[in-house]
């Protein structure tokens, strides 16, 4: 692996695939350090070995930047979800850049510092008080070694241009996500409307994350593309769904399904389905392929081995994976070995196991 | 926490529940450090920071034994696993058993030395041989420190019982767990007649393990018990089911399902299903309560929920986790509000979100 | 009952609910007189006892217009059809006006002459040659005592057009259904303006039928009302949709579902079903509310039976029905007894039985 | 068609196939003429025409034997039914074997005189009320023409065996079937046991009808034939079993379902269903081949086209069926066409089009 790290701007304009990361507050929340219904990233300062492992591990994966785990991580969310813990943002949000500088530089990962919506934004509407927010979490970011910005989870495109412009104050390169469905942000702005908005504030990349589903949130950047060639404005693509099915989702997403967020495991997709969705993402000319609550470190291997093709690599974790089932060649079975081949795993509908369940649930949004 | 350990025949021989782990090989293929197919534990060795993490995953969602990462580590099963990494099985033995008691220390856990069948018996059928392969196997753990040995995932008992004869010449007190169905093991012995023949053997706790679903294993140890008490004898009671939805598995189990092993995740169990299996395996006499493969830190921590009532205590993870949903509360959305209940998560019948796919499979071996 | 047939036209600008009848080529495909594939009428001549029995059916049922058995009865369909009866299309027309003004007259019925899409049609593209065909089945009709027309099952608004131009020269009332989806006709034309065509071209009653099913053609229809309204124009509405479930179905309907048209037991729609499409369809303001596939007598009782608060009267069949399960009240079974109220079917959600099967299929035209 | 008939014993001990008729009192409820949760025949007299009909449509689907349309039809069971009609078991009976015996003369069917359990068997346990209840119904009965004798229905062996001494009495042969489980009758004698008895009782035919799936009663039958193998003892095998899915189903059958009686549409069979029953009915020794509640004309059909290979005839209503879907090799669009064969049918798992709706329910019995 090449030591002297190339920035993102430079991999995305030489027409590279940028493989992501995965979700880390649903994954961290199973292994026992993030608290559900509050989603904050205390962790990073609490219990800092397990955030490390986490990055570690979709470093291994294949990602090729590692988000800070810095969700939700604002002092008016931190107040909000009841922060007892006397430690503040700032501490939290320097620990999370240490922890993924540290596991970044163990490959060729780039570090992105994140920030997302705030409470603040829907209470006051306030650019001023919101834009405050973000220029600290920014200042805490710009004390450590981070390469560029991410701003992702908005539901108002009116929040993340604020955020944008922000953070664009730091001369780094600026990523900005939505987690909005095809029919638009919540203030029902439609996704190209919403790409055009962000790339005029300033964003390098423009994209989709969390809320919704891979393949609808395709639809969902498919139709951001489209606004910005209409504008004639170009940007970088990227994309960070669920790794789970939500098919039956409205505008609300999975937030509306019954099973949120503690009985989403029969929705999970497979790696099988990974690689779909990778493939479907980058024919739609999306390069920046990751993933959001859901992904674990399989399905970014999934994504890294997809694009292997393309790439040309593959990643770390591969030498524990046979590739499309390769490695079950060696079964006792004589019917498991013949699940080693890709036609099997294509193929296959998998089944629930659960009888007395539906398939679709009906969203509280309905 | 007290400092003083308490061995595991203390511990049932008072009538307390024991929380049992996870299950390691499934968790990390997951995490890449496991490949499937092989499922060997190499990672003890090459990765001893990503076992670290799961054992203490594990000790935190309230697990009280850690079993050493040492499945399928013997001689001969290593070779046929394509083991070109040089590492021989007792440095894996020896690295497993360093790593479960170093993170068993820092609670107040034990750690159970991990026997598991053999290629060797089904080729050979030499008891001599068989046998040497487990001491050789115990002689590696003999010369750490473990609390106890664990026989596990044996399809005939034939088997398990040359391994309780082994392990039992250390002194040390004895699980044996058979990974069998209520028809009885790979050559019809039933459950009942397998139980007697390992308490015969000096199994200390005997129960199920693997292949099946927890309602079945379940099923499967009620079994057990109806023998012993038919036989007259007297042995403590164990449990390690899947985390998977298996219920129309056959005599193999969820080998035999065209899901395995890579597109189990929509069979996968709830941390409300593991409630209700909990407290049912409690209601069948059963003391030793943990899981196999599927069964991650956060399904340990809901049997320790669970548990709370009988044991008096919550695990360390439950700081990160309201009972019940109970944290939900403060969500922003009424409707999760909603959820923040007892009564919400017991009656809830998630959806798969694919409705294209079956609700149950056909086993191969139907 | 009156003895004094009021038109149907009478009936609608008195606002008055007019119940339709049910489907007759696959109810009497099962019953064995309709061949499928071919879903000729001939059996009007060759087995006139069993189709008088079916209207017969509808009749007590509760219909208010009995359709001649006249589906896909041109010269030119029943040629291609493999007509090798020598029964000619005049020949079918004429016996099946008799045999549903005899049935009718047993009640207070109404008879409508139906006609569908011709082959020539889509061959040709002549107004010509079409018109020549509706003319020729026209005047069989006018041979008899029908009192009014019905333009069914059109794929393309051009090709009911004309039909309704050349009904509309019998100075008899003229209703005309399109079989398309929300997305409009084959040609795309919206059903909002296929509506202004109809209405335009003189008919009195438009709406849609067959293909998809209840909830989906609703929204058709109002899509329809919706053109017609801002047109300024003025029609009566009607709705004939199947008594399937058809929720993954796109432009095509139904023949494309793999199952049909031999396998669509599994989506048939309950009579608890029913009830909720005749009060929807009432709200949408539709007052003609009839089925077609898959509508069964019990199906058209139970449009009748929601209908009867606005009617005021109930069909006879219901003197072999309990409204909402009332009978059940005298059942042995307590469990049974249990399920004689509204509230139990209205939430009841079947299970299939099948758990091997999908609960969506993959459309052939997807 | 030959025009003398042959007996239903010089049939089967010529080792010919019997394809018996389909259920009656559920599909004319369907059709307005019986009311559920009573179940009662009086349509006989009230509405011949429509009983009439539907005996024709058996004959023509190529039933060798009609029942008369007797279900329930002892005054004791009519009383408790609400029968207002005035109309006595008596005259019902009579113009049932009427009905039956005009039908059956149009081909070669044989007509059987049905009796079915009665309340007051439960009520008083009686052997002298419950056969003079027998025997007065078998009076009814021989003043007609019938050929011979069905005791079906009947959940205690015991009130069976009664009736079957009852009506060897008339010298005519003797069917009978019971509506049990595998597990056995309500008072729990095994299947093998229930078919001595009957046997010793006097029977000539014995077999399961009604309450379960096609294949949940091949597998009751095989118990049966078992049973009298192993006394040494000789009989015909019959099977007349539900036309629904039921694989959930425990003892009590269909009934403890929560779809019954009203929402059971999701669970029929198709023809193709019916064609493996069929063919696996005829594997496992079984000659008399029927359906019960759920078997409409085209079941009846799908088991005659299945066994024309055995018997060298396709029934009159095959000449409005394409065997196995041929007929729709002139379908317009290709994907129908695609469907003209057998491959294609025997492979589909059809979708319920209910993603909502569960694929197994919890019986009420559970």
């Amino acid at each position: 692996m090449e030591s002297k790290r190339r920035g993102i701007l430079e991999r995305l304009n030489a027409g590279e695939v940028v493989v992501g990361d995965g979700g880390y507050v649903m994954q961290l929340e199973r292994r026992g350090y993030v608290k559900a219904g509050h989603w904050t990233p205390e962790a990073a300062v609490e219990h800092p070995e397990a955030v490390r492992q986490l990055h570690r591990e979709f470093l291994r994966a294949g990602a090729n930047v590692l988000q800070t785990f810095t969700f939700y991580c604002s002092e008016d969310k931190l107040d909000i979800s009841g922060n007892v813990t006397n430690i503040t943002g700032a501490q939290i949000n320097e620990a999370a850049c240490d922890l993924a500088r540290e596991v970044a530089n163990e490959g060729d990962a780039l570090v992105a510092g994140g920030v997302s919506q705030t409470p603040c934004y829907v209470e006051s509407h306030s650019e001023t008080e919101v834009k405050a927010i973000f220029k600290k979490q920014m200042d805490d970011f710009l004390k450590k070694d981070i390469d560029f910005f991410m701003a992702e989870y908005f539901e108002h495109v009116e929040e993340a241009v604020w955020a944008v412009e922000v953070l664009k104050t730091s001369g780094k390169p600026v990523g900005a996500t939505l987690c909005i469905s095809p029919q638009g942000d919540m203030e029902g702005v439609p996704p190209g409307e919403c790409a055009v908005r962000l790339v005029k504030a300033g964003a390098d990349i423009v994209g989709i994350n969390c809320h919704l589903d891979p393949l609808i949130c395709i639809r969902t950047v498919k139709l951001m593309k489209a606004g910005l060639e209409k504008a004639g404005l170009k940007a970088h693509l990227m994309i960070q769904p669920l790794g789970f099915h939500t098919p039956e989702c409205n505008h609300t997403g999975y937030l509306s399904l019954p099973e949120f967020p503690f009985a989403l495991e029969t929705r999970a997709m497979t790696r099988w389905d990974i690689h779909q969705y990778a493939r479907e993402a980058y024919n739609a000319g999306i390069r920046y392929i990751g993933g959001c609550c859901g992904f674990e470190p399989y399905h970014i291997r999934a994504i890294a081995e997809e694009m292997a093709a393309e790439t040309g690599v593959l990643p770390p974790a591969s030498e524990k994976h046979g590739l499309w089932g390769a490695a079950l060649e060696m079964h006792t079975k004589p019917w498991v070995r013949a699940r080693s081949r890709r036609e099997y795993w294509e193929k296959l509908l998998p089944a629930s196991g659960r009888p007395k369940c539906p398939s679709m649930a009906t969203p509280a949004d309905e």
